[in-house]
C-alpha cells in the first residue's frame, strides 16, 4: 500500500494547470469535453498520452489541443491531473504526479480499494475529500450507475441487500471495443468472418459475462467484484449484502442495470419514486403507458442516471423489497463527468 | 373459459396427419425443423399460413412442402397441430381444429392459463399430458429457459424464491423483428435514419424493457407476468415466490437470463453443478479459466438450455441462494422443439 503523506489534503488552485493522462482515449476525450461544457477553470491544459498518439491533434472548444507524450516531466507545474489510461499507467505515473504537486482524479481501479484513498461519488460521499493523499479514485462505472440512485433511498430506509445484472456497453472496454463491436455487426450483416482482437468472444448480436478474470474461489469475475467491494466502500457500509452478475452486451455507450434490493423496513414504490424525483444526478424515466422506459440511446450523452420501472418485488414477502432498472452513459456519469464532478469539488 | 370436454385426452395417432400453423413465422419454420430433424412419424404435413403467404413454397427435408391459406376445413382430417401464429389466431381455430378430431400444442399464450389445460416442458411435467381438453400449451419462451435448469434443482431443495433479469432476443417477437434488428442495425453503421417498424423502440446498438403492455398496478410487463405465473403453474407451486424483470437486447434469437433462487434449505455451488450435470435438456457451460460461459452465440441452434456462472449469491446471508446465468435457443427450446417433445410424448 503507497503512501502519500506528503501530499496532505493538498487543494487545487482556482485556475489549475490540468493534465489529461490517456487524452485520446474514450474516457479521455470526454473528460476534455466535461471541461469544456463545464467551462471548468483552468489556465492551461495538457493532453498527454502513449508515444504513439503524441503529436496527434485534439481539440479544446473551438481550440486545436496537441497531445504529448507521457513522461515524468509531463507533471511539472501541474496542479489537477486526471488518470484515465488503465491501472499500470496510474500505478507508475500517480505518484510522480502526486511528488511534482499535482491532485490526481484517477480513473482506474488502481488505488480505488487503498484505505487512505477516497473513491467518490459526488451525489453519495463528498465528504470524503476533506482528507485524501494527493489521490482521489473515480469508481467503477458499474458501481456507480448501480448505487447513485440507491443513496437517497439507503439514507433514508437503510439498503441491506442489493442484487444487480447489469448490461454493459463496449465503452467500457475502450474506443478500441466499441470499433470492434461496430466492425464485428457490419461483417455479421454482409455476412464476413470477423477476428475479434479486442474481446474475448464475438460481439456482433452477441452478448457474453464481463471479460475480466473470474476468481475459481467464488466464481465472480473482478467486475463483479468491484461493483460489490465498491458499493460497500462507497456507502460506508463494509457489510451491505450485495451480490453481482456483469455481462457484457452488443451496445456501444450506455450501460444498464437491473437492481433488485431489500431495505431495513418496507418500503413502496411510490416512496421511492418520491424519494429519486428529487434526488441530484437521477431523472425518473417510468412511463407505463407508452411503454417508455431508461435505454441506452437516452443516456448515451445524458449526464444524469435514468431510472425507472420502479416496481415492488414480487418474490418478496416481506413488503421491504423493490426491483428497477436504471440506463447510465458509461463514459460520462460512469467515468468523465464523475471525475470532472470530484475535481470542481476540489476547487 | 373455453372447454373441450368432447377431445377427452384424446391421444395422437401412430402416424399422424399433421398441420402447423403458422407456418412461414419464425418459430413456424423451426416446427418443421425440428419434426424433420427428429424424424417425427407422420403420414403428411400441412402447412397453414395466412392468405398473404398461401402460394410460398417451403421445404421439408428435401422436399418442397406448399403454404395453403388457413380456413376452417383445413383441420378435416388433421390428427396433431401445432399453431404458432398469435394469441387471436389460436384462439379461432384451436377449437376448430379439436372439434375435428385434432390434438393441438399452442404456442400462444391464449390457453396457457386455462386451469384443463396443460402447460408443459417435457423435462418438468410430462404427467401433465395424461389429461387434456385437446389443446396443450406450450409454454412462454423466457419461463422455459429460466425454469427448466431450476426443476431437478428444486425436486431436490425446494426454491422458494426467485429473481430473474433477462436478456431477450428479437427472434421473440417474431422474424420481422429479427429484420428490424438486422435493417436498423445496418443504418445506424452508414449513418442513415431508419424507422422501425415491428418494436416501438430504435434496436440498432440499443435494449429497452420487453415490449408488452405493462399493468399499471403492479408495474410488471405481460411477459414478466407470463415468466411468474407460467412458472408456478409448470412447477405445480401455486405460491413459488417470482420477480422478472425481462429486457430485450440486441441479439438475433437466442435468450439469455440471469437468475438467483433461493432454497428452503442451504445449498452449494457444486450440489448444483452435480445435479445439473445429469439433468435433461440443459448442459453445464462453466469454464472460468477460459472465461467462456453461456452466449447467445453457442445457444442458437442448440436443443439444450446452456447454464454457467454457477456460484454463491453473495448477497445471502443464509447460504440457501445461488446465481447462475442461461442461455438457450428462442426458437427451439423456447418454443419449436418444446412443441415437438410435448408432440413425441403424445405419440
Amino acid at each position: 500500500m503507497q503512501s502519500f503523506a506528503a501530499a496532505g489534503s493538498r487543494r487545487v488552485p482556482a485556475k489549475p494547470v490540468i493534465a489529461v493522462v490517456g487524452a485520446t482515449g474514450a474516457v479521455g476525450i470526454e473528460i476534455l469535453g466535461c471541461l469544456e461544457k463545464r467551462r471548468f477553470p483552468h489556465s492551461s491544459i495538457r493532453a498527454l498520452a502513449s508515444a504513439r498518439s503524441a503529436g496527434k491533434q485534439l481539440s479544446f472548444g473551438d481550440k486545436p489541443l496537441a497531445v504529448t507524450e507521457l513522461t515524468e516531466s509531463s507533471f511539472d507545474g501541474v496542479d489537477l491531473a486526471f488518470f484515465s489510461a488503465g491501472g499500470s499507467i496510474s500505478r507508475k505515473y500517480a505518484p510522480i504526479a502526486v511528488s511534482r504537486g499535482a491532485v490526481v482524479v484517477d480513473n482506474s481501479s488502481a488505488f480505488r480499494m487503498q484505505s487512505d484513498v477516497p473513491l467518490v461519488v459526488p451525489e453519495i460521499n463528498p465528504e470524503m475529500l476533506a482528507r485524501h493523499p494527493g489521490i482521489i479514485a473515480n469508481p467503477n462505472c458499474a458501481a456507480i450507475i448501480s448505487i447513485t440512485p440507491l443513496w437517497p433511498i439507503h439514507k433514508l430506509n437503510p439498503i441491506r441487500r442489493l442484487i444487480v445484472s447489469t448490461y454493459q456497453a463496449a465503452s467500457g472496454a475502450g474506443a478500441a471495443a466499441m470499433e470492434e463491436l461496430r466492425e464485428s455487426t457490419r461483417a455479421a450483416l454482409e455476412d464476413k468472418p470477423y477476428q475479434q482482437k479486442v474481446l474475448p468472444h464475438p460481439y456482433a448480436f452477441n452478448l457474453f459475462s464481463h471479460n475480466t478474470k473470474v476468481d475459481p474461489a467464488t466464481g465472480y469475475n473482478e467486475e463483479e467484484s468491484k461493483v460489490i467491494a465498491e458499493a460497500r466502500k462507497i456507502f460506508g457500509e463494509p457489510d451491505l449484502m450485495v451480490s453481482a452478475t456483469c455481462v457484457r452486451v452488443p451496445v456501444l455507450r450506455a450501460h444498464c442495470v437491473s437492481l433488485t434490493f431489500e431495505c431495513e423496513r418496507p418500503i413502496t414504490p411510490d416512496e421511492v419514486r418520491t424519494i429519486l424525483s428529487t434526488a441530484p444526478g437521477v431523472q425518473i424515466v417510468d412511463d407505463i403507458e407508452r411503454n417508455y422506459f431508461p435505454m441506452p440511446k437516452d443516456a448515451t450523452g445524458a449526464d444524469d442516471i435514468l431510472v425507472g420501472r420502479i416496481r415492488k418485488d414480487l418474490s418478496d414477502v416481506t413488503g421491504k423489497s423493490i426491483s428497477l432498472f436504471c440506463a447510465g452513459d458509461q463514459l460520462l456519469k460512469g467515468a468523465a463527468l464523475n471525475a470532472v464532478q470530484i475535481a470542481e469539488l476540489l476547487l
